[in-house]
């Protein structure tokens, strides 16, 4: 029986700010990667956020970023290796704080915006990223893109012993080389539930997706990455999920902490 | 043989702003109390200090304070008993993640600057904490106030079954009810190097000190906490420690983690 | 004829995070608090906000806090009074900046949240906000809370030869004595757009309001604080300025700015 | 009689940490360049630095940098156009309240750390920052560069229609096409006070300065950039300044704002 694990950014409200539709889309995924108070989330809602997963047995992931809460972490900076390292640790143990609470652990580490695209491409900084994540625990996954491009911080995840995860993303377009088309290319986001469910039972299944060229290509993924800060963010995470369970997959964690 | 422990803030530092001479206190104590990086402290700076501490046998204690860098935790803040305890689970946490790196632990916590004088005088800020500690792990120490005054927060800490190690000031004048003189009474913070080391001796060897009527009153406490911001931070340490061991006393941390 | 302003506080939203229905709301009011970056608002959120106010002829306002983004400026801090005055002087400067690209200027302050609450409570905390007015502009106008409770921050915004301002709310309940009831009490915040806007009516047309016990007591204001960030905020400020304009209450800033 | 100009970065304290010995260095130059609380500076600090500024006849201008106060302005950070033009504003405007307290205003900006850097070598950027100030003022003057290098800055100072003032670095060894010579390289940066002090004589007296290669080019400015952060800041600006003064040299700022 096939299995798939889908993940989302999750616990990315701030103080007063609420962002995302976390309440609806936590019953639907298996992995939640929390926002850990730097580019979004704070310990009310770390708090929060680990407590509704642990309740829904969704593995609890550190999703660290940039010290930018203005720029939401998604605006370059240009940081020295062990500043990413160090902010990978400081970010990781607090919300190792907010597991131990649970009697949990980080299941994994995502890296969130710039620095997830930083690492993708620089191989410093993806070695920067798995330095810290084994400084703080070997037992720790690490997320990585799936197709050519994820290549450097799989292969960087491997050589610091890490256990790599692929993840792919179901609502978006893929070049027949197997990397993301670029978000600026018209369709290369999609948003219609039942076209991001069928593609994400295709990559389940088959690990195959249809590329821009109309081609089928391989795309080998354990976790695939769905949004939760649309409008019917839960509406769409439901319907993935039943269209995978009711094509017979096994909707679980990769990572066998919870439930 | 009797033994004592000596304290001290460090890793103060934050950016490109330098505090306190931590290089230079660093080898004289046997406590360190490390910012979080909420009211001092960053990455860098909790990475070098957990660095040196160990290289120094030194515990590595969390100094979580309020989440005011520009008062630098000095300014009461009306928080919630809730905010107080994840902030705690936050800012230990976030330590934790560089004790991992070097397989120790978070030996202590000391609420800094306005937290630890509320939580002195207010039992539900003073559960707030050993609560946010509790929640991370029972096995780190709750610092208190040694005298009249700290009680509440010893008997917060055994409640929830915390190590408490109650801690005196040597520079500090006493009440003859065992209380703190205030900051504002003259002569009330002590800096002459060998007045300091002389009541650091008598509290050490016998648990007691002469007050502000010149009775000697008892003040047990099993740590000392000495200042390292002032112009001359590495002498008063050293002679306070060498003044110490020249006595026969032991210098060591009161728990048994490193060296 | 009688006229009467609308206030409301605007651009609260901060980076990625959006707050309130500014959009909706703005055409219906008359002066605008804009969040000056501390408690709530950034640079961008500033531009944007002058520029959509300068737009529907609507007075803009500074809407200072506390720096505590955290927290909205809701948790009361000790501040000093030389540090209030500076903060106010910062985020009034701050603002007037932006209104210089439009050749205005800040109409008024309003300190915001828990910074409001102290100054209507405490003279010195009044004293230290109109100082940081009046150092930066004597021609800003001070709003002051309309009744008995809000006397101290009218009579030290006059010593400091500013133009006090008085407002009240006709989303809340009255007491015999002309204060706001604690929004702890049932029924002191009304959400019904009718209910609402004939309190507004009342207190526009007559100079009064029915207070908790049923008796029409008086309250004058020249301006009537409306809530921006509810569900339907667009409609319950569109009601209420409809529902004014149709008595035949002339409903324009107090002062002659824009337009 | 030749004039020139002695700016220095002043006011980068910031809370309990201090930086810079601006007691001491504050007599001896003509600009100050004030930090307005984003890389450094908060609204304590600025207030305190106007009002040396004042005391001492020094122009006060404003020296905004990136929203980093944990990297100190000194990480390249990805800004869009309009966040820096609005972040010019933010700051520029801060600044000015405290200006308007003593009925000054902002005499010149400086961009800091990064900001800077890309200014030089980015027109977008150049003109971002040329824009946001003249939205504020088109009094401010806007320092550029002195050299080939700063050629892009002048010319789009001027575009603005800005007062653009050329600085050079005496302490900065020039390379033969009248550049900085990078700071890797040895040598480049001079600590010697009686070297700073003949090559500022010979920039103020002459436009001229020794090359690296030993030649003598030109290089024309009408400020010089001072560095108050060493230890023995106060005297190092002082022997610059009285050699200039003992030569004949009229050492007054570049507007006439002050005095």
């Amino acid at each position: 029986m096939k299995q798939i694990d889908l993940n989302c950014d999750m616990g990315e409200s701030f103080g007063a700010y609420q962002m995302g539709a976390d309440d609806e889309v936590m019953p639907h995924i298996t992995s939640a990667n929390i926002a850990c108070g730097w580019h979004a989330g704070d310990p009310m809602v770390m708090d929060r956020t680990i407590r509704m997963a642990i309740a829904n047995n969704v593995n609890t992931g550190a999703h660290p970023g940039y010290p930018d809460l203005m720029g939401f972490g998604r605006r370059p900076m240009n940081l020295s290796p062990v500043e990413i390292r160090n902010y990978i640790i400081y970010q990781v143990g607090a919300l190792q704080g907010f597991c131990s609470v649970h009697n949990t652990r980080v299941s994994h580490v995502k890296p969130h915006g710039s620095l997830y695209l930083k690492a993708v491409e620089n191989e410093d900084i993806a070695k920067s990223i798995a330095e810290g994540i084994v400084n703080v625990s070997q037992e720790i996954a690490f997320i990585a893109l799936a197709g050519e491009k994820g290549k450097i911080m799989a292969k960087v995840g491997e050589e610091f012993g890490l256990r790599v995860i692929y993840e792919a993303f179901p609502d978006r377009a893929y070049t027949p080389d197997g990397n993301l088309a670029p978000r600026s290319q018209e369709g290369s986001v999609k948003t219609d539930p039942s076209e991001i469910a069928e593609r994400a039972l295709m990559m389940a299944e088959e690990g195959k997706i249809i590329d821009t060229q109309g081609n089928t290509i391989e795309i080998q993924a354990e976790t695939l990455c769905l949004h939760g800060d649309t409008v019917h963010a839960g509406i769409l995470v439901r319907t993935i999920r039943q269209a995978l369970e009711k094509a017979g997959i096994n909707v679980k964690p990769v990572l066998d902490l919870v439930g």
